[in-house]
């Protein structure tokens, strides 16, 4: 199945960041690709920000989420060169910075989770997942995501990774 | 060893649940199985809600652990077809539900290390774990766990993971 | 490269310790090993507790993320035999016990992350990490730290792990 891009709605490229500290936005493993924890951004600050619900509504955490897996993507693009070389996924890490007694994390992830089922098709984009509410976040961002992706035989990942 | 499902003290069906939102309960990657966060539910619902130790005490979290490991035994084995194809564990990532200033989450997370212990036995149950406190977590379960599982060579894994 | 261990100031041993619990400090899986969450402790007790930023300063936190990666290398030392062993990194999971509105995550985890590009240099320390705010940590530590490690051919690893 062709990947769908255009579901994204931008240039990937402005959801590319550097790491916020000394550490590496992706390192390769055999055939996987283990990505740092990941927000909402977009031209290189924080899109969203604030806890969920009280500072950020549970549709607004929801576009986070779907942001935040687009932060993912462009990591991946960047690493890998193509979106393409993208076997599947296989952990999604989802936490919420959320008010105690948040109950509907589920509920926010889906927006990481159906990004991702749209861009590569359902069975391409299955992966185990975990939501859960944090404490606290950096830059106050009121969603992040660590993922693992499965990366496709062929090339060699770039030295870069 | 032979496997001590009696411990379990129930149908393992009981704790076997669909996921709760667009992700799947387990995903396998070579050798291993990579299972989603799951929380304490029997018969499709939570046994135990609330914060630990003010609404659930440390006693009733062990308990909430223990039956959270019990779902994810139900889990693995829709996945492998038998908790006989489960080789080892690798890692146990285990989620308190609690007040600030919590400092028991060992003791709660033992709940979830002694079930596997007493099925698997010592050796095959041995795991890497972190037993930490979260700010919130889905549906206000008292506990949640994602875990890694090792599964022994033979027949592949179904289709259905 | 040779390895940097005076930069750790103290013998390695005095921050080995047993696991809190029916858990394994760490568990090798192929040539990977996987800790399990490890605190800022010294000679068997923790050298720092409290929440960030009110009761332990973001400087001291940074210690004490310094002092928690040097005890994952005491117990990868343990299970290794020698940190020669250590290939690199994959994976730094790093865990702030802090207040609600904490932002700095990023800044305390660099404390470990420059420890391991001291001791490993930058190329053989480079990891994919997230920085997170947890709502309580076990023994009220400030930080806690799980990671995966890559481990270099050779040597079968010991009975032990």
């Amino acid at each position: 199945m062709a990947l769908r891009l255009d579901v994204i709605g931008f240039d990937l490229q402005r959801a590319l960041h550097p790491p916020a500290g000394g550490y590496a936005s992706a390192v390769h493993e055999g055939n996987l690709l283990h990505l740092a924890g990941h927000g909402p951004l977009l031209d290189g600050a924080p899109a969203h920000r604030g806890r969920v619900p009280t500072e950020v509504t549970v549709a607004e955490a929801v576009a986070a989420a779907r942001l935040t897996a687009i932060n993912c993507l462009a990591t991946i693009q960047d690493v890998l060169g193509s979106l393409e070389r993208v076997a599947g996924f296989v952990r999604v890490f989802g936490m919420v910075n959320a008010e105690p007694g948040f109950t509907q994390h589920p509920a926010v992830l889906d927006g990481a989770s159906q990004l991702l089922a749209e861009v590569f098709g359902a069975e391409r984009a299955r992966h185990a997942r975990s939501a859960v509410g944090m404490g606290s976040l950096p830059f106050d961002i009121p969603v992040e995501i660590e993922m693992t992706v499965r990366v496709a035989e062929g090339d060699p990942l770039t030295s870069a990774t």
